[in-house]
């Protein structure tokens, strides 16, 4: 076997072995996720400002935390006061560091007499798949 | 100016106006995106069998389908059998024509005896945004 036919087998190995480890990371970061559903209904005069302010903090919270993976948040058709927030952090000690930012702490502040309930559910996911685009 | 200076400066301008084009069309896609969330009892005794008939059929319309475009399905931590799921489609058309598949028939017919309780709402997003990876 001469030297350039080994490094032609090693190129096809070594992609195989990264593939394989970025999969099991992949998959490890998937069994660890934590995600919980928030319920909130808030009160219809500060609908416009509490909107304002989610906005702000998922943006924020995306934009400056590693752990923080991803928000929906939607609004009921037929009631714009209910509001249903699935997030996702990469751990619950995501979650954890997350709570304690000073934009969360903010968000909380601003909204702490907006909103008329909260109610949080722990989840896991079953599937959470999007086109390829 | 020389030839070659010419097509220097084109590219950009081509660049830029295939960008605008591109955001244009994701804003529209946006702007009609049909959203409903799905809030379903699962009797226990059918939950494994109906998880699978529920992950098909998400699967083949995520594939087979140009308008369905996302599935987030979820279970309750303290009690897997409460399932949420929100599903996002190009428009009303596009999930009109879902539910008039062979795989969307054959899950309802499927889990027609799984499923306990079932309430549909109509959302609209306020923000579903993920980390960019």
């Amino acid at each position: 076997m001469t030297h350039k036919t080994c490094k032609n087998v090693r190129l096809p190995i070594w992609i195989c072995l990264l593939m394989t480890l970025t999969m099991q990371a992949s998959f490890a970061q998937g069994k660890s996720t934590y995600m919980r559903m928030a319920k909130i209904t808030v009160d219809s005069v500060h609908l416009s400002d509490y909107l304002v302010a989610l906005k702000t903090q998922m943006q924020s919270a995306l934009k400056v935390e590693k752990g923080v993976l991803a928000y929906s948040a939607v609004q009921d058709k037929n009631n714009l006061n209910r509001i249903t927030i699935l997030e996702t952090y990469a751990s619950v000690a995501a979650y954890q560091a997350h709570i304690q930012t000073e934009h969360f702490k903010k968000y909380k502040a601003t909204v702490t007499n907006m909103v008329k309930e909260l109610e949080l559910t722990d989840v896991m996911p079953i599937a959470v798949q999007s086109k390829q685009r």
